[in-house]
């Protein structure tokens, strides 16, 4: 009862600001798993599947939260697993339940009945597969961002979601960044006009990622695969055999949102251009720990240093993504919001607004950014402190956590997942031939209209 | 024997410097016509080909040199032909030859063999017919930029070159500004390693440009063709009937000199993405001389608001270019110039450099375009002071006299003009076609490998 009073209020909230986040209007889900336990609903207990760097800072902050518990995970890495555990020495929570024994010892974490949700942060290559087996075992999903293998994967995740009824939150944790909010609050209000043109991406220079020492996650060495350390061991791979952009949710999750992708707007076509690929086996050359006779020096990377793409939407908008993760570069997610009374850019931290900036003259967006700081972050700026990157993390999680309490949709759902995800597949196929434009599937069978 | 003295000096000084303009390398032009009449080198008659506003310009700079005559200029309209002779009288010069009874009374000046040299600054329709007369006739050709109609039209000026032998300088300003030239120093030297990918664009405000009151050029009324003047008589329609970058040259000009186009590298494919069409109905609605009832308000713009296109060239680089016209925001060509050891960039006048910049941190790029300035804007940054467009109107125009005198071909020749020119076109059919990718021809038929 006191569940829907509140759900009554924040959306109410949210409608009169205009840019809740869970306002966002869709497709109606079945209620989620948890009620057929008969457990409280204000309680969660959470399976987290891959307890990596990522899965480590997601069970870092549910320990802190008294709604939800983390009875078990999963992780075939000892190591990490350990790590993970530790975690719950340093707060006095008992220990979880730890499966890994084989690759998919997931299965048998899923078939847990007191486990209401999963959160995924496993390698790309397990998203799907996870996700697709948790929404059958009636688990409320929380599944990390990556780019799909392909068209037919992402049908799946739609498919098994309408079959089951069980609710996907795509955990795009970008969509909570304080600017990006700010904005779709100001682009709610129109401030932008009609909005037009859009550009975003993810501009990470991500070699030190990529590779490593084997022991230390970043920065540390040339090494990569089953030499590698976290992402070094399996990322890599993606950058010697792929080329396309392998990961435009960061950059697509809040244009998306923006522009009604799914609710009343879709996108149309994609095409993409990759440059030549240098910078990955140059830093391999050129790092201390490398050089022209490190066995790596003899990979052959595929991915274009930039993958360039472009995307038209049924409504006329157009859309810039750009991936660029093997050149050494200042990070940024390259935002710009146009439209017909002016823009925002993220890069130049800039705003103009016709009428109220001064004729051709860009001005700071930080006063605007506070102005309309959305009321999520003006309640709970406090309690995200800490948080990773710069406490978008925490909202995330807040927001795939109260949802599941309040019965309602994730504000990020599966249609959404299924979109965003497919730009990878897409850009990778429109590289390989030349360029050429491809159509998007309709993952809404024509709901999105609505 | 000094000019070739000059010549030899000023090359080697350019390869010193490993950034002169006029150091690219290219095709051997048989020599300037002026040599037939016998005239000494030093000293140019030229004659101007449209003596609108910008056609003004010109004509003033050049009466301020000592070393060039302007006997001739050609306006069919009679309100700009007078403003152009007013110029010779402030200067206290005698008043020039004035053709202009009838849209090819250019033929006339052309048949006049006192005149060495032309500058055409007509309204884009007619560059390459009076481009392609005057080398016919044998006069040094300068034509201002635009972008062309049709593929056939961009062959032509270079078939037109090959059989007369004369030379023809595409007079793109941007070549020669200071950042721009500095930046080429930069990258000639190889501060950003090896160049991966390069942005550009066209983002400059033109709604009061394209509309006025018809009697002056800027932010008057919503008045165009008939009823508008200077450029609101003749551009504006070209957003009525045409979507695609109608105006790529002075993003790509520079690009395209960093990246040695037609020299060594060449433009392999395009591909284009329109926005939808809103900005320029809104201004005319939301004006104060307009509104929703004002004839214009029926218009239908064909031109995209926002024209994206993405060029793959054959030495692997990708290359974005925005044209974005009808938006209110501030002036941008968005310069991004990145390799693999940082990148500039011009719209948050920044600079990032391995090993030199603070990790991941950007870094004011002013220093840095202070420490490379050009020798050429050093020497002659105070004589620049006050023409056009901050200045590089100047070195442009002294690099057309100049190049001349010393019997050099121009540093922005035919072949750049066609290459360039091509752009308009070819987004026109890349968009007409869904944003199919279309293939440069090549201008050089081959000899860009050399």
């Amino acid at each position: 009862m006191s569940d829907q009073i509140n759900r009554r209020n924040f959306i109410q909230k949210s409608a009169a600001i205009g840019a809740g986040l869970a306002a966002i209007p869709g497709t109606t889900f079945a209620a989620p798993a948890a009620s057929k336990n008969g457990k409280p609903r204000s309680k969660l207990n959470i399976g987290v599947i891959g307890a990596g760097m990522r899965g480590q800072g997601h069970i870092e902050m549910l320990l802190n939260r008294s709604d939800c518990e983390v009875p078990a995970i999963c992780d075939i890495d000892q190591g990490m697993a350990d790590s993970a555990l530790a975690l719950y020495k340093k707060k006095g929570k008992p220990q979880p339940k730890v499966y890994g024994l084989g690759e998919r010892d997931y299965l048998q974490l899923l078939e847990d009945e007191s486990i209401d949700a999963v959160l995924i942060a496993t390698p790309w290559r397990w998203h799907s597969e996870m996700a697709i087996a948790a929404m059958k075992a009636g688990k409320y999903v929380g599944v990390e961002v990556c780019g799909a293998f392909s068209i037919d994967e992402c049908w799946q995740l739609v498919n098994t979601h309408e079959e089951t009824g069980t609710p996907l939150f795509f955990l795009e944790n970008v969509c909570y960044r304080r600017d990006v909010m700010a904005v779709l609050n100001m682009v709610r209000q129109e401030l932008f006009g009609e909005l037009i043109h859009l550009e975003c991406g993810y501009q990470h220079d991500l070699r030190g990622v990529k590779f490593n020492d084997g022991k230390t996650p970043y920065d540390s060495g040339v090494e990569f695969g089953e030499k590698g350390f976290s992402e070094a061991k399996w990322r890599t791979q993606h950058s010697v055999h792929r080329n396309g952009d392998l990961y435009p949710t960061h950059g697509i999750g809040p244009v998306a949102q923006y522009i009604h992708i799914n609710r009343g707007n879709r996108f149309l076509t994609l095409a993409s251009t990759a440059s030549k690929s240098r910078g990955l086996h140059e830093y391999i050359v050129n790092h201390s720990k490398g050089g022209q006779d490190h066995p790596n020096a003899k990979v052959e990377f595929h991915l274009g240093d930039v993958v360039t793409t472009v995307i038209k939407a049924s409504n006329g908008e157009s859309i810039l993504i750009s991936h660029d993760t093997n050149l050494p570069r200042p990070y940024s997610l390259g935002f710009r919001v146009q439209g017909t009374k002016g823009l925002w850019m993220d890069v130049n931290q800039s705003i103009y607004l016709e009428g109220q900036s001064q004729p051709h003259r860009w001005e700071p967006a930080q006063p605007y950014l506070d102005r309309y700081d959305h009321p999520l972050w003006q309640k709970y700026a406090s309690d995200a402190e800490g948080a990773g990157h710069g406490g978008m993390d925490w909202f995330l999680l807040n927001d795939f956590v109260e949802s599941y309490k309040r019965g309602e949709k994730p504000p990020i759902d599966v249609y959404d997942a299924a979109t965003w995800l497919a730009i990878t597949p897409l850009s990778e196929q429109s590289i390989a031939l030349g360029g050429q434009p491809m159509a998007f599937p309709d993952f809404t069978r024509g709901r999105w209209i609505r």
